[in-house]
């Protein structure tokens, strides 16, 4: 069975999700019994509006900005089909009229691609905590100043020097005013807490600072504090009503989000029965929207499956790669290191750094050794120990590197 | 409406979930249009198993254990019921089972709380990567072994210290052995990579080390090296298959988890289409595992509602409380330091530290101050920059301090 997915748009974000979609359709197909195909496109170049969606089960709006946005997803819903978004810009400001079409047509409406890059805040808050009495979200929602002012922390550049290398890599536009003013992470606050707190809240409503008055100094500073700076956006319930703003702050090294580095987003959602949630991953790039966009296309086919699929059986590997940390005491006389050296070569282990240290008669050799399979590693270990110099067992911890680079 | 749920076993968990439900449930019934309320309690020493199923639409699971679990789970889907748990232990040794009569008497088998305290690794996993193709997943899935471990770390207590510390406060059972051997993460690494892989595994398969033998000595190199030292779990996809394991790791200090300290649970799922997603919060206590209890049975009530409820209008608050960082300079002559105090004071703005810096003729002040309506600071940095001595204007920043405080 095939379900028709409308493309609205096909820039960077679109290119990326019909690849994603056409790659995937055939495991899609596997788990939920019907496969997603893109049955129609519209750009501003070729196409009809209204035959793409009279020939779609569900639309995938990705133009951006508000006009014709708006009017294609009312104009979508309004003929019975689903909508996945992920224009900021339209939710932000028009999100009551989109809501309750979308309620009167009884219809789906999905937007995580719209908040936080990669990172599933919406299905979270509106998900896991539907029952949670949330009181605060804060969040660095827009990775390109995240990326800046992390550029800035690392090498002490200006704004100015941080900003024209972030264009460079991609990570801000040729104009950067919607990020760097605040104003794009403004338009995802003011979404997240429409979803937090129940309660409608416009763009124009969100008072937002952005960072180009920030200077190296400022980082600097903060450093000598032990601060991180960061873009937060904050939503929160106070006493005498919520609040919802954007602006530059310093972090304690111990918030969750002042290790939140590179072009990364993150949000923490604090309420009471769960104390806190954090999520991260990369901000939003062509691939990453595309996934966030097609996964809202999946739960939209059909309810989440509450089962896992059955299973399929392969083989478990027992023999891994793994980098080590190795930590040797030795007597301390010539040609110890090049016997334990030799020993680690003939297993194919390879020294990355190592730190010998006198101890009176004795030495400690502490090093660090690249990934390598176990067995091999345990064998060399085992020689090693055998050695007559050897002053106490070996002791070894694997070692876990970086999974991805966040800063180039 | 009414919505019954039978629960079985109330000890701290299924406790704190009774209150929980009874305190939720105005809100869910508002949101979705059913009261959920206890129908039936079934204790050691109160309550029938047949009644207690036959009177209820949705089963909880919380007595934990493999046996009469299972077949009590077992036979509350037999008897048509969804069914809610938290019990790792027979998820892990008896998943295809379970899943299997799940599917043959089609209802829901939800069990979110099972894995990762409050962290939504099981909905993000099954629901938003549905269609991602996932390499690997590393977790932090015990809180007891994070926690000493973090504590070995902060203050450079030996194991034996750092284990009678986690059960004066509760983080540690009398016997910790499930915990500290590395079994209870190795159990919700097989839940996790069932799902993440779709393959049969069971606990039985998974090999785990424990922290037992780490010596206060390996912490210090690791913090030599900036390595952090954690118990983590492992679930990839290799060449030759794939492999689940737990063993103590050194992470280098960019790593998402490195950050992860305290009683806290991570979990970092990699997959090419988001690179990656990494979510944190507190370990499992009573509420936490109770909040993640009652998310699953609102999501087992009724499909998740796809669209925000209406809108119920609330004030915004515009003069929100912060605390500052305050940057100044000034002359360097007597009197200077006074004259600003008293201002900040009269405005009720409250310096919690002070660093002066001689400049030449000139001085830098860095301040960071207390919590405060911003109007007041405001006021009070309007007033400090018309002061003669200023050199030039004030700068800035608000300061976001830890949300949470990970360890005591």
């Amino acid at each position: 069975m095939t379900f028709r997915v409308g493309l609205l748009g096909r820039g960077t974000v679109g290119a990326a999700f019909s690849e994603l979609l056409e790659e995937r359709a055939p495991t899609i197909e596997a788990a939920i019994g019907q496969r997603p195909e893109i049955s129609g496109v519209l750009t501003r170049s070729e196409g009809d509006f209204d035959e793409v969606v009279a020939g779609s089960d569900l639309v995938v709006e990705l133009i951006g900005g508000v006009e014709p946005a708006r009017e294609y997803i009312l104009g979508a819903m309004a003929a019975g089909k689903h909508v996945v978004t992920a224009n900021k810009a339209v939710l932000s400001q028009h999100s009551e009229e989109i809501y309750e079409a979308a309620r009167a047509a009884g219809v789906q409406l999905r937007f995580e691609a719209a908040v936080g890059g990669v990172v599933p805040v919406i299905r979270v808050i509106h998900e896991t905590l539907a029952a949670a009495h949330i009181d605060r979200v804060h969040g660095i929602v827009n990775g390109t100043t995240n990326f800046i002012l992390s550029e800035m922390t690392r090498t002490g550049a200006s704004y100015d020097e941080a900003l024209a290398e972030a264009q460079e890599l991609g990570y801000a536009e040729a104009d950067p005013s919607e990020d760097v003013s605040g104003r794009d992470a403004a338009a995802k606050m003011a979404i997240i807490a429409r979803l937090a707190f129940g309660v409608p809240i416009n763009l124009d409503e969100v008072p937002y600072e952005g960072i180009e008055h920030l200077t190296a100094d400022d980082i600097a500073y903060a450093k000598e504090l032990g601060l991180s700076l960061k873009l937060v956006g904050t939503a929160e319930r106070l006493d005498g009503g919520i609040s919802v703003r954007v602006y530059p702050a310093f972090l304690y090294g111990a918030h969750p989000l002042a290790s939140v580095g590179g072009s990364f987003n993150a949000v923490t959602i604090e309420s009471p029965a769960i104390t806190e949630i954090t999520l991260s991953g990369p901000g939003a790039g062509g691939p990453q929207t595309a996934s966030a966009v097609l996964g809202d296309v999946i739960s939209a086919m059909i309810p989440p499956p509450t089962l896992p699929a059955p299973a399929v059986p392969q083989p478990l590997v027992t023999d891994v790669v793994s980098a080590f940390y190795l930590h040797l005491e030795v007597a301390d006389r010539p040609g110890v290191l090049a016997q334990i050296a030799e020993i680690l070569g003939l297993q194919e282990v390879s020294v990355k750094s190592v730190v010998q240290k006198g101890l009176g008669d004795d030495a400690r050799l502490e090093m660090v050794l690249h990934p390598v399979l176990e067995s091999k590693f345990k064998a060399a270990v085992g020689l090693i120990a055998r050695l007559e110099f050897m002053r106490s067992a070996p002791r070894f911890v694997r070692v876990i590197e970086e999974t991805f680079e966040e800063s180039p």
